[in-house]
């Protein structure tokens, strides 16, 4: 009898500990939020510049800045300002824009380094997520980190998995963003 | 008196645990840790070399880099160097400095990105918190992201309220920061 | 004997209970995992087309962008796709590449801001790490933080102590990056 309830007890604790010890695992697998959201890039090109949502800032020596630069536009600088919306059309009603820059980075091929903002205003979402990594931009799908948030994503992180879903010439790109969150609080 | 030890043990262990539990929880409320720092901007503008702590270093097509471009200085990528201080003046002993970049990236309105660094140098702290977000300066009071710092806020996560605390033409700008870390190690 | 069986079970628990409160504490004190790995910079000079790694593409009033500018290079922005070697050895084969920007942000003494991610691609990792943080390069250690991560590094955070391990001129730097993860999951 005695024995009996010393391990009932037993797994009774086990049961608290373990519970605890697999929350910290969930953590792993499944994503405490999950959003997908599409943002809409029209860079500047010195005759669009009611549509424009982009710019080019900065650029190695010789190029201008109203043409990405040869070499796989390597050290072209980019600030944008772009419209978020829930599917891929551009003329969707946005729920926020992504603000920052990316920058191509590398001479043989496309990549870009990202450093930008999700600011969400909408009636499912009111809050920021900053976002963080580098875009090997001709692989179908990539990892970026989401670093950190506020509003509804207070301290929240994870990670964001980016598709080119569009890709008009030199002028417009969309990018779709599945967003898993795997801290949150 | 068997059945009271056990109940005792388990209260016990319920408290232990609970109290972890607790301690998740109590992050998403209260700070573990409290700063206030303002910090002070004075862009360059081909006439103050002597003070100025800022330089507009990238900017879009046809915009030079003494003066703040048209459309909300949209483009415009400003490097910053500035004083920290504990109270509101430019004069007072700085505590460490501000170091990173800040864009203006909305063509309508005044809006930034930020991502910069607080080297604090201090009595009270040594070392380094990271800043990373967007500021809609046009509101009182916005709220960034520290996403994790070094030596005193090794590891550290949190929010910085920031208040635009002076504004001088286009010259001088001063920040309050109020911040709250919620993961302290 | 009851007694003896409760006191066993409560040091059971307690020592369940301390190897999960350790295994926070620990988390400040030993790395849960660590890397050395170099990183080489070549920066673009107008003249190392073929070689060089790096470009300025921003600077302020008055600079070149095949020169870094006067005062300390202040208001440099500079473009990076670098090897990152296992030893200091530049013509190692890379187990990955160093992809962003450093920016020199200081008038009176060489400063820069950095963002960037390491892109791993070896037998050993495969995945990203993101960088941000202010370097005072004439100190001989210096930490930055680790943000975040994704592929084998998924959510990691850490520090990182960077060494300028070689410096030749203006055109080659070698960084020694000791990354120490302190939250793995």
């Amino acid at each position: 009898m005695r024995a009996r309830s010393s391990i009932i007890l037993l797994f009774f604790f086990m049961y608290l500990f373990m519970s605890c010890a697999f929350a910290g695992k969930k953590k792993h697998y499944k994503p405490c939020k999950h959003l997908v959201l599409y943002f809409h890039d029209i860079i500047y090109n010195g005759m669009n510049a009611e549509n424009a949502t982009a710019a080019i800032v900065g650029a190695p020596q010789g190029a201008n800045l109203t043409k990405l630069a040869d070499q796989f536009h390597f050290g072209n600088v980019v600030v944008f300002d772009d419209p978020i919306t829930l599917d891929n059309n551009l003329h969707s009603k946005p729920v926020g824009r992504a603000q920052g820059q990316y920058i191509y980075d590398t001479k043989n091929t496309f990549t870009a380094w990202l450093g930008f903002t999700f600011v969400l205003n909408s009636t499912d979402y009111q809050g920021t997520l900053n976002f963080m990594g580098a875009d090997p931009i001709m692989q179908k799908m990539r990892d970026i980190s989401v670093v950190s948030g506020t509003g509804d994503f207070f301290m929240h992180r994870g990670v964001a998995t980016i598709m080119t879903d569009a890709f008009e010439g030199e002028v417009y790109f969309r990018l779709r963003a599945d967003i898993n969150l795997y801290e949150c609080w």
